[in-house]
């Protein structure tokens, strides 16, 4: 069974987002083991962005230190881009305990860029947090059925 | 006032991504005039899927005869990419009538793709012509609030 977790800062406020979401973990659930972990987002006024952005990268390599061995990949606009049919080889992978981590509205810290070399782009194009941890659960999911070969009507 | 029309083919069936597009198109409301064509979608068997692919393909160059001075624009993987910055810069054009057009979930007939040259990519990967629509739209409002430099967490 695939393991993947996703590492994100802050909940999902917006509730029919968060209803979506629900509803691609429940039928991930036969197929994948996928666990959130939210860490708690950092509160910021104008003039100390950067030093939240600090502190939520801090939480976020705090938390990686837990799992040396996993496969860290950093969600962000310029990174790595996938077809589906190629994420779904890469993540259909079941050795291989993925972490996706989702920056919050600040995006990540220099410090979390310097250590986290590994990096997926959904698209060219920036999404809200809250929409970029729904594309990735329903693009996980659509990899699971194209690696079963299932029909899923898009 | 922008104008914009997105040329879809069959309805929007989850509650929760309605709910979203009904969120964005509220949001919109004051910057743009945005008009939903929802075409018929044809159904289908796993022996006629080109041919009912052909009949939702009529019904778009059909619709599309009525405004031959529009900008027609077709949602595919494969289309050019913008960043949301560019993509503001392209859409924010007043004296154009812009047309999306997004497929139903047989994507676009030949006939569809050899008359509209235009495309654009919201990503590599595939969504679901449900997702396209709510991202579109997403991305739509952003590229005005980029435009209007207004302030808009995510």
């Amino acid at each position: 069974m695939l393991n993947i977790t996703l590492l994100t800062i802050g909940k999902i406020k917006d509730k029919s987002i968060n209803d979506l979401i629900l509803e691609y973990l429940k039928r991930l659930k036969p197929y994948a083991k996928i666990n959130i972990e939210e860490l708690k987002s950092e509160s910021f006024k104008v003039d100390n962005k950067n030093k939240a952005k600090e502190v939520e990268g801090e939480r976020i390599l705090n938390y990686l230190k837990k799992y040396p061995d996993s496969q860290v990949i950093l969600l962000t606009e310029n990174g790595k881009t996938f077809d589906s049919v190629e994420f779904s080889d890469f993540i259909n992978n079941e050795n291989t305990h993925f972490i996706f981590v989702i920056a919050g509205s600040l995006g990540f810290s220099k410090a979390v860029e310097n250590k986290i070399k590994t990096s997926l782009s959904l698209s060219k194009m920036t999404f809200t947090h809250e929409m970029a941890r729904l594309i990735l659960l329903e693009q996980i999911y659509r990899a699971i059925t194209i690696h079963k070969k299932k029909e899923y009507h898009y």
